[in-house]
């Protein structure tokens, strides 16, 4: 009997010139897989398919058995000597292996926080001359295709069998068939295969982004975005969800408005790069719990109500049809799967993007918004949760709050004697947009207008400095801030902020700072540990990040360790159409990852309040 | 290191009572399924998917593992005496059983040509309750079915996965999990799991016929047919495929005609029977491969000229909507595979209904018709050919001939001063059917107004009986045999036999004969070594067994040897659908048929003209 086979296997590279490296991997796991998983550069133009022949390796110690492929690749003699296609060489055992030095880059691109994705989509393109038929070869059409790409065991959709025979009748057999994964989608005459196209899509609650990336590339070829339309059945999920318990049409309308918004997207992406709606073959879609559910008709009822239940987590053999999207007929698509109710596909895209499970860093992910979500990396640990921030940030629950946009305050800078406002698009302010909310507070705490507890100075106080004390109004009952008077010191038209809007901001940062102080705590760290903050969203990416540190919004940490990581969620979209191994470890997270349920612990109400106070 | 596995095992069962059997199966096989096939009786009632744990067996000598199901059936000390359940333990090395006495019969429903066909088909209903969701127990939805059904392996349906959530709120938990194969395709709220429906379709050239077929208790629920509306577009496969050529739209007519005429019959049969269309789960088709290729909108030009290629022999993966048939949205199709561009489906599923691969016995199964199938079954091997016989059968080309419906002539028997005929419904004759020409003409040559070469004689010739010369006139210049005289011995309204009918038959019956003679040669063997003729089709219900091997259509057997199996390709769709089994014996015919081209045989031509004349 031989002896079980080992769970990891250790191999060791020897790249051309260059410093061995040794690596574990799982067992199983391709020389190719490994290299690159690495950083170690191997030759490919096929990613990994088996089909270029240019992966080259030389097992030196240890053995790997042939595969189907190598014999067309080297000879009895090569063979012999321990090369093989690294892509076809399973690492069962520990080995030692050779890299001869590269003849061509591998196609890579770089997304999210900085990854390098060696291109690998689930789409290919194969041009093949099939031999026609005759009285003695009578296999069929697809067997013939099936002849001629052996080294994949595909099936067929009915509509590339359709177009299958005109195809090969049309230009003396030569052929493009088009694969997803392992599913024949087409067969196109001719040769094509340069031009075969992907759209990543992040549907927020607010906004809609659609990328079009070219595969053949790895670039992308056109952006655009727009509001999403659901928006009049309300501002948040939550709102939407209960739009659809209150009328029983409203779920296929929001399912509707969904499927419109991509589509449209889809069309003005093709528009703007001259690619046809056909030559789209796939489509990645990263979205929150929500939004997933309402995309695909699912009754997101359970999700709005404790226990806070999702219909599935994952939705694998869906069509972009599926969707709404109209591509090509056989399009795929991808769907981000979702950790729990709160922790959607788009925090999974996101962490897959900032390359949490990638790193022995202790790093801190958190998206900011009306739920925030908060993913904490702690060496081989994953843990995430989700804390109900409330609608401070997207401005709906503040006086003269708004979205970020035109006119929108997004910083604040408060001296002895003036108030200095950055402003979207550099015109007269309108409203106090999330960032500014947060550089407001901060800059009135630093200033000492607000106290620790949250209150607000009265402009006699001790201490307030005389050039501000005209800001420090009445409204009604209420103690405000003023940030700009529209003309002299009326408050016809000025813009505050209100004792309640710093009660509204108290509450959002306590519940975000309990999840992120929690999740520190199971994983038995500090805010100390803590090597990197990263703000996803595009709420994230305004923030300063002085002032999150300064409310106690995030942990206290330099601020060089805190970045804005802006839309990761649409960076991971399209790292999965670029990559089925990028893919399959977004599908690793699910395993992971633990999910921590806030809101069933005795102890959050106590923390929850501790942590109300600005530090 | 341990022994290669063995290609074939040998199990002995010990049924309680009854002798001991030995069977040799393919490796792997399970013992259920082993005994199954071999008629050894079995408990079960959810046909050998691991549900029922009834269908137990002790293992007395070698040694079967235990399966994730058996300690759900048995206690440790039941296991380790060798107890398992049948469908989950595979017989990997050859072994002894134990069958205990059955408590219930297990369902089973006779079909085809005396099959006894187990239940076990690939729609399951399965109910269960799900424990309500929790904040300690927040699986999805989907997750707490899947886990309730963890005998299965499980994907799901989008449109399963929309109606789950909803399903499992409405009775408690109580629901109907509908799966066919492991694809989840509905979940219904409660206890449907009596009711579930299958389609099962013969798609003839010339006529269509719908079954539905109770998937519960393997019982029709009622049957219909219709003429094929392909019909104007012509009359045989070869014309169809030519009006495709000539104009760019008639293939999308044909397919639209096609899928009309399977959707009009659905309605039918569901509205007699009582069943919703949502309740038909599946549905399974046979059909030559122009009628399938016509069906699947696939271009069918390649399979009308030579070298006869077709765009694939099968289809896995079809819905039943890709054939136009509106019934349960998830509902599956199958569509019989094909042995060549003439030895289609059609003949699969006769073969699969007639037993072909399952009898050591020698057996010709022909299929007549204006193109004529032969399989010839001789022990373990298996051949198949196809015969160009022409329009003669499909009274056609024939002067006076019909379509075998009210009026038709389909026997004739000649005495020596008068002409008996059998007439369909009783009616006045108006034309002479395929079985009624054949009769004829064999008449004709026994009575010797037709010589062997196939030449009317003249009405004054030597042995003519003076009760039939009258019969023997001229129309043109052309002799004729009147069957029948409208008034008096006017040859107005007469219906004849013309000189031109008869040589048309001699061509048909030479070109079957010559078909399954190369067969019989093929396999080294003679006419006289032939057990059985199966002839297959309407065609072969009509026809009279005598005056077939009278003109050398079928080989010279006691006429006892030669059955009329009628409808096999409609027998072996329904077979298809209430066993996975019987499906699995139809994909495995594709490889254990050997095809036989006849049309680039150099001595075609030479053995063709040898069996022109009457034996």
């Amino acid at each position: 009997m031989s002896e079980p086979a080992p769970d990891r296997v250790r191999i060791r590279f020897h790249p051309d010139g260059a410093t061995p490296r040794e690596v574990r991997v799982p067992a199983g796991t391709t020389l190719f897989d490994a290299a690159s998983w690495n950083g170690i550069a191997v030759d490919s133009t096929c990613g990994g398919h088996g089909t270029c022949k240019k992966c080259v390796m030389r097992v030196v110690e240890g053995e790997v058995p042939i595969s189907r492929v190598d014999p067309r690749a080297f000879s009895p003699d090569q063979m012999r000597a321990g090369w093989r296609l690294a892509c076809r060489a399973p690492a069962e055992r520990d080995i030692v292996v050779e890299v001869p030095p590269l003849v061509t880059r591998p196609k890579a691109a770089t997304v999210g926080v900085g990854r390098q994705v060696v291109l690998r989509p689930a789409v290919q393109k194969r041009c093949v001359t099939l031999p026609e038929p005759t009285l003695s070869d009578q296999r069929t059409d697809l067997e013939r295709l099936r002849d001629a790409l052996d080294d994949l065991e595909l099936s067929a959709d009915l509509h590339a069998v359709r177009n299958l025979s005109r195809a090969m009748r049309a230009q003396d057999g030569l052929v493009t068939a088009v694969v997803v994964d392992e599913v024949l989608v087409d067969v196109e005459p001719g040769d094509t295969s340069t031009r075969f196209y992907g759209l990543a899509f992040d549907l927020g609650t607010t906004t809609v982004v659609a990328t079009l990336l070219d595969l053949a590339t790895g670039t992308p070829a056109a952006v655009t975005s727009l509001l999403n339309p659901q928006q009049p059945h309300g501002a948040d999920v939550i709102t939407r969800i209960s739009a659809t318990m209150m009328d029983p049409d409203a779920l296929g309308r929001l399912t509707a408005l969904a499927h419109q918004a991509l589509d449209q997207l889809a069309g003005e992406v093709c528009a703007e790069a001259g690619v046809e709606r056909s030559e789209v073959y796939e489509i990645a879609l990263a979205g929150n719990a929500t939004m997933v559910h309402l995309a695909l008709g699912l009754d997101p009822e359970p999700l709005g109500v404790a226990p806070f239940v999702m219909t599935s987590r994952e939705f694998p053999g869906l069509s972009a049809r599926d969707l709404g999207v109209q591509v090509h007929p056989g399009a795929r698509a991808y769907v981000f799967p979702a950790l729990g109710a709160y922790v959607g596909g788009d925090i999974v895209a996101g962490a897959l993007a900032s390359g949490m499970d990638r790193d022995r860093r202790i790093r801190l992910f958190i998206d900011i918004g009306t739920n925030c979500e908060i993913v904490l990396a702690s060496g081989d640990r994953l843990m995430a949760t989700a804390a109900p921030a409330g609608p401070a940030f997207e401005g709906a629950a503040i006086r003269c709050g708004m979205r970020a946009a035109p006119g929108a305050i997004e910083g604040v800078k408060i001296s002895q004697d003036d108030v200095l406002l950055e402003v979207i698009g550099d015109v007269e302010p309108i409203g106090l947009a999330g960032s500014g909310l947060v550089d407001a507070v901060s800059a009135l705490v630093s200033a000492g207008l607000v106290d620790a507890s949250g209150r607000l100075a009265l402009p006699d106080a001790p201490g307030v400095p005389p050039g501000l004390a005209s800001r420090l109004q009445q409204v009604g009952k209420e103690r405000v801030f003023v940030l700009h008077f529209a003309e002299g010191t009326s408050m016809e038209g000025a813009l505050y902020l209100s004792q309640r809007d710093i009660r509204e901001l108290q509450f959002a940062k306590a519940a975000i700072a309990t999840g992120w102080a929690l999740l520190l705590e199971e994983a038995g760290l500090t805010q100390a540990d803590v090597a990197q903050v990263v703000l996803a969203g595009s709420f994230g990416s305004y923030l300063s990040a002085a002032s999150a540190v300064r409310i106690g919004l995030v942990p206290d940490v330099a601020l060089l360790r805190i970045i804005s990581a802006g839309n990761v969620a649409g960076e991971g979209a399209k790292m999965a159409l670029l990559s089925v191994r990028e893919r399959a470890a977004a599908q690793a997270l699910l395993e992971e990852v633990r999910y921590v349920e806030l809101s069933d612990r005795p102890d959050f109400n106590d923390r929850f309040v501790d942590r109300l106070a600005f530090p």
